[in-house]
């Protein structure tokens, strides 16, 4: 029998990528969609679309962010658009959500620990990031140890291992890597501004990370943009 | 002008007095509840009411734990009665819902952040618990580690700090600090089992554990027993 995962599955490139990773790594794995309260809510349909193309297991689970506020993401902010490379990489944007990646995590910890699986993967990128501080290997390592004395697999000896096989890729290596793993890169949604058909902005900081990963990786740029 | 904190506010009785000691401490406390499907929906009734006696906001957000299964407390599993003392403090019940805690306090992370409130309370005790290990104060630590390393505050220089005021108390010193400070005890809910009208059981390991603090305080106990 296959080990089982969980994968956070957003329904952009990076997490499409990490599903690819999974499978490949010899897993049965659970796709984990957070309905957060996304303003872009093709995300969830794309997740949906993910998860089919291979085959795997989705389930949503629903918190509602919005409650907080705080985040172009999930207010109405304005998202910032055509921001230099230096910008982007530079300091914590509008569309940061606070605590988002902590409160994805423990839930994918919930739900690891109700399958039984002592996987869970995470598709966080610490290079061609937007800056985001909960995408850091160093912050990944910590919540490990916290999340394992917090739940009863931790303390019972069935830690939970966390997989972050994008931290170090830049994203040209991401779509090269993905792409060779039968990732359908079309079916995905990284921006953050798409329009209500999913048709991508091109100008946010998401859809230029994206752009120049598939420049950069000299392979064809499925987007659909606006 | 007082500085904010977040309490987290189950509708128990840990809480409440948790809440208390947060108003002693000299917070201008926001409460956040959540609501994570539990069958017992009378706490969040009792949230509400403990909330308004402190004259204090109350913040509740929905995150549907139901979704995972695996607990007594949100499933259609039988809430174990009338075990022993021994039985409460050995192991790991039913009613333990996974990664619970983890949960709560990442979304209590959010809304701090978001508020600029640089204090978290939670009524955790390691004492007179139910054997979960999510309250257990290693945990709490290396959470508030994670935590710190997750959020734009904490990268910048302003990070969260997470108090525990009950973590080493019994319950019989908790009921007695709180009873000095003013909580209504008859406004809380302890009960893993109570009638749709909140009226407690009486025999389910938490009751069990209440009880027996008043008992031990040599204070009334308000609680209206089914």
């Amino acid at each position: 029998m296959q080990p089982m995962a969980v994968v956070l599955l957003s329904g952009g490139l990076d997490s499409a990528t990490c599903l690819a990773i999974a499978r490949r790594d010899g897993f049965n794995a659970t796709c984990l969609a957070v309905d957060y309260g996304q303003r872009h809510r093709c995300e969830l349909d794309a997740a949906r679309q993910v998860a089919a193309s291979f085959d795997a297991e989705l389930r949503t689970v629903r918190v509602d962010l919005r409650a907080f506020g705080g985040s172009a993401l999930t207010d109405d902010l304005d998202v910032p658009k055509g921001r230099s490379e230096q910008d982007i990489s530079g300091s914590i944007p509008v569309t940061y959500v606070p605590a988002r990646n902590l409160v994805f995590l423990s839930l994918a910890v919930a739900q690891a620990e109700v399958l039984g699986a002592q996987y869970l993967y995470i598709g966080v990128n610490q290079l061609d990031y937007s800056g985001y501080p909960d995408c850091r290997g160093e912050f990944i390592e910590s919540f490990r140890v916290a999340s394992n004395l917090a739940t009863k697999a931790g303390v019972e000896g069935k830690p939970l291992r966390i997989s972050t096989p994008l931290i170090d890729l830049t994203k040209a290596e991401i779509v090269t890597l993905g792409t060779s793993l039968g990732v359908d890169y079309a079916l995905t949604v990284s921006c953050y501004d798409p329009t209500e058909d999913g048709l991508a902005c091109g100008s946010c900081d998401s859809c230029q990370l994206r752009r120049r990963g598939f420049d950069q990786a000299n392979l064809r740029d499925p987007t659909r943009y606006a």
